[in-house]
């Protein structure tokens, strides 16, 4: 992990661009953050592109530096400025016919558009928390936020150090993911925009249902994709609150 | 409206039985409430039987008045001392029958059984209405908390004095009521437990769907229907204290 720039955002809130390997990413910290009192961490998902991201990623990381946490993203691979993946490049061109045709999107488009990704997206994550909770300033508890609920939903079943997750429904999620979801255990807060036209309700909520957690709440909203009210990033943040202060 | 007792609690809230008309009731005013500064009012619905509900109806009330809400509820018509009406328990029996032997409640029963106790029970609540609000310490504005979700729903099209609404899902709807709910524009915060077994939980996720408010959000929860966890509760009251302050 080598920091290629810093800077103090105005509400004291260090903010870190940093290469791992060959994958960008960026770190908010608190401007309480202290060695002596290293700070939990918000894992910041999101479907992929950094740049274009940045400013919800970033009003999302400030909020949580304000509750005390620590947040981290990196870049998807074959998003942003990451080389291109030919298969997934195909399926999503696959994925934008069936979706410009009208057609109901197959299991198969779904399958090849996802399933590479959270392959090769959850171990980077994973690597990641290996070097952020490295730095004297992290601590944990640590907790993942956003989408995409695939990987979200994967990281939750195979890396322990995650410990509670907001999840954003509304992409595409493989029939495999579902079997996944089962074995999830630790308590989830889903986020679900009600009228997303890119969304399908009824995956979502069958989504909500197969999900094993004995703690799992479900928050649906109006308003589009990117429409989710202040109030309800404000519940989300009281759930972190409640799990890792 | 008659006052038949009073006591004060020991976190300070006056809590009032009374009579209205034939009807009982209770009343609970904040202990710092005064002919100053009139409470904001929310009233308590609930499925019939104060006696039953008692406990519960007061933890809510005390909740309530701990955010400076004076807080109100009547017995439904047909339930705890009030006269039975023939049909209506006619009904009862059917939907007993019905579920005691596996099948699927019919429309008709759930006519008989819900329409005439929300024709009954609305105009009920809205003299109450005119009764609480010309108390000196009690002003505005006012709130519905509850269930019967069919009660809520109707009071909510009607009452135009009732400016937000929690929902309690979580019984059988009527599809006339589900055309009124269209009609519902008033903000709104609907309660569901995902796993209550006495629940059609499809019923109540198009309901929700039906509702024609800009603001309505759903948060559903893990637990039977009296399950619901106290941060739902709490999640409810931050609804109440954003809307009616």
């Amino acid at each position: 992990m080598h920091f290629t720039s810093e800077q103090r955002l105005d509400d004291g809130v260090l903010e870190r661009e940093f290469t791992f390997g060959e994958i960008p990413g960026i770190l908010w910290t608190p401007g309480s953050a202290s060695a002596s009192a290293p700070a939990p961490l918000i894992l910041l998902g999101h479907p992929g592109g950094l740049p274009r991201m940045y400013p919800r990623l970033a009003a999302r990381a400030r909020h949580a530096a304000s509750d005390g946490f620590a947040a981290a993203t990196i870049e998807l691979p074959g998003s942003g400025d990451r080389p291109r993946d030919a298969a997934a490049e195909q399926a999503r061109a696959d994925l934008r016919r069936a979706l410009q045709a009208g057609e109901s999107v197959s299991d198969d488009i779904v399958d090849r558009l996802v399933l590479p990704l959270v392959d090769k997206a959850v171990p980077e994550w994973q690597a990641l928390l290996d070097a952020l909770l490295s730095l004297p300033e992290i601590g944990g508890p640590v907790g993942y936020s956003g989408g995409v609920i695939s990987i979200g939903t994967r990281l939750a079943v195979v890396e322990p150090r995650i410990s509670v997750a907001v999840l954003f429904a509304g992409s595409f999620v493989p029939r495999a993911i579902f079997e996944e979801a089962r074995e999830v255990t630790i308590p989830l807060h889903v986020l679900l925009q009600w009228d997303d036209e890119g969304n399908d309700r009824q995956s979502a909520l069958n989504l909500f249902d197969a999900f094993g957690s004995k703690e799992k709440t479900l928050h649906a909203n109006m308003g589009g994709h990117t429409g989710v009210p202040q109030f309800a990033g404000e519940a989300a943040a009281r759930f972190f609150t409640r799990h890792l202060s």
